[in-house]
């Protein structure tokens, strides 16, 4: 009686495998700010709470196994928007983004097949590939040039035959960086040259700083059947609980294989449709709210942490995270010792070790990742502590 | 660019696969009952309604990996009421039983590796050791002794040393059966002898009508460490949609491993969870009021079935499924048929397959399963389409 090879391993998650011990420093009284996890603080829309107390069923009953049709149907014109032409048939309802994920690996990847990300990428892309068995090869990007996409021939040396296909995050998720029309031209070469899936996760596209435009893999002329769009509604409107996501392709194929893998399990979350449903009515103006919310954390972030001496924060040109380079021996050691063995009057910081986001686990060791999803306020206090604690730490580590 | 080999291997859903022709029967104004699926028509308890009227966050947040504490340990005293003794942290909350099928697989389970279920069995086991790659052996049962467990030793001629786990239903889902003492005593015998996973699916238990003791894996003396408990409340308060099942085992390593799939996926669904805590403090009432409606339903159907000639249906002494034999060619053609081709006074039934339930395709292939969540008057009208359906079919078999 063994734990399965693919358990054993799995990484823990970056994001989730300290909680633990937060939780044990909030049980002594300590204030924990989290920059640890996308929770955005912010308040899901008015709309899309009213709708759950207007929902009043006789049955809560199973929905279809694709999602409700009314919801996939509002979700047209949503895409409709970013000139995304799209039927409700195009569209499968998924138990948040990361079902989509694990739908569209199970659907186009065999057992040691190769997938290629982005070095750092959002952990859980390796995650459910182990789950999978698929092998995730990655191209490198660097923080001292914001992450930005390294030349296409890097991408090609990682192809071989067992090539299926490349996974890109746009906005990405944990870097923040926003991929230039070239570079999605050049990936969309790629894809065709090679035949290639293109998974593309773009669940940050409201959350854009730059002026750049926002280029979907859906924008991408010549290769429509190769594209696997990855969705959720959990940031957008700050609903992460509610567990809503969405594959979506024009290949009607791979549609067929993962309308199998969802009537496995039966449908997706009830409620959670009828949220996000009515969170497609969002009025602009809270999109804007939000927006401007985010930007001003955001500069006033990268701001706080270039001020830190040793402390490097590329700024993100999207989504809510930022990987910031500390003056550390061990990102995942420091980041423990904040929650286990560190407080300054009364609080301590919660951050995501960086090597969880590399393939290589010597990578990211000075890293780590910070989400923007708490207030101003709360953001300048969690700096004034990460300062002492970086302080206090590396005293400690030249006594020993 | 092709779909993966377990895609292709997947099957679709005998439950569901049809659902494109019910759904066009229904356009064409064809009054469909619906015997193919789990989807009870019993009111889900005011209580848990209620509760997500309650429910007023501002922000509809991740909640941890493993569930709601408070649900968790509401659920502690659920179990101690059918002597299972349990702490929360034994507990992990899943999107539905499903999820907790596809964990227990993923967490113990290789490549390669070999479970034993009885035959016919629950259609979406076999759809989830594909996904992850296990080969299901099975044990057969018959529908002429009403599907009784076969001697132990059949279940040891299929171990292997690639034999990891046994699975079972209890009561059992489609059969109805309901395991004896005696038989779970051998089956706790073959699992410590071979040193296997028991994993064991008893989310029917509310729903046994013979007076024969329900039995638990999780009350087998001396395999603590290798049962795995796989559970739902979604039957039991006919509240499917909300996607709320758990994961249950004392091995701690097992647990581990779970989590570690439970973190990638990052949270069950949040008002499933808040449906389910307030369901668990569901009036006794409720309980024997729906107890009492599916006796005579199962009484009422299993009767009316048996009437109609060249009809056979074993009485279910659990769950609310019943195997049947029909006097037809093909379960698969016939079931179709009758949504596309059949209608009397403009109603027709829709059945699950038979052959879904059988890991060999040429098993259950005159047998459908039937699942009595309709009223009786509902049942009534869908026994007299399906005499005529049966009657017309075989009419026609005759003129071809």
């Amino acid at each position: 009686m063994e734990i399965s090879q693919r358990a054993q391993n799995m990484p823990q998650s970056p994001i989730r495998k300290l909680a633990k011990y937060a939780d044990a420093a909030k049980l002594n009284g300590t204030k924990v700010y989290h920059l640890n996890i996308g929770q955005p603080d912010i308040a899901t829309p008015k709309c899309a709470l009213e709708a759950v107390q207007g929902f009043r069923p006789e049955v809560l009953d199973y929905s279809p196994s694709q999602g409700l049709k009314s919801l996939r149907t509002k979700m047209v014109s949503y895409y409709a928007n970013y000139g995304i032409d799209l039927s409700p048939d195009e569209i499968i309802i998924t138990s948040g983004g990361s079902e989509a994920i694990m739908f569209a690996y199970m659907a186009c990847l065999n057992p040691g097949d190769e997938i290629i990300v982005t070095d750092p990428s959002y952990a859980n892309y390796m995650a459910f590939a182990i789950s999978c068995g698929a092998v995730v090869k990655s191209v490198k990007t660097h923080i001292e040039d914001g992450f930005k996409l390294p030349p296409v021939e890097e991408f090609e040396k990682q192809i071989t035959d067992k090539t299926r296909a490349i996974l890109i995050c746009n906005p990405n998720n944990p870097t923040g960086y926003l991929y230039t029309k070239q570079e999605m031209r050049q990936i969309r070469d790629l894809v065709k040259k090679y035949d290639l899936y293109l998974f593309s996760d773009e669940v940050y596209r409201e959350f854009i700083y730059t002026k750049r435009p926002y280029i979907s893999a859906c924008h991408l002329e010549g290769i429509e059947e190769n594209v696997i769009l990855v969705d959720s509604v959990s940031k957008r409107y700050s609903e992460c609980g509610i567990r809503i996501g969405a594959l979506i392709t024009k290949n009607k194929q791979v549609r067929q294989a993962v309308m199998k893998f969802c009537q496995a399990r039966l449908s997706p979350p009830l409620f959670g449709q009828v949220v996000a449903e009515a969170s497609l009515s969002t009025p602009e103006e809270y999109m804007e709210e939000v927006y401007d919310e985010y930007l001003a954390r955001r500069n006033f972030l990268i701001d706080q942490l270039n001020q830190i001496p040793g402390v490097f924060a590329p700024t993100p040109m999207g989504a809510f995270y930022v990987m910031v380079k500390l003056p550390i021996d061990d990102a995942e050691k420091f980041c423990t010792w904040c929650l286990t063995d560190f407080s300054y009057e009364g609080q301590t910081v919660m951050m995501a070790p960086g090597t969880g986001f590399y393939t290589d686990p010597n990578e990211g060791r000075d890293q780590v990742r910070m989400a923007y999803v708490l207030k101003k306020e709360e953001l300048a206090k969690a700096m004034v502590v990460l300062r002492k604690a970086l302080e206090e730490y590396n005293e400690l580590g030249k006594k020993i």
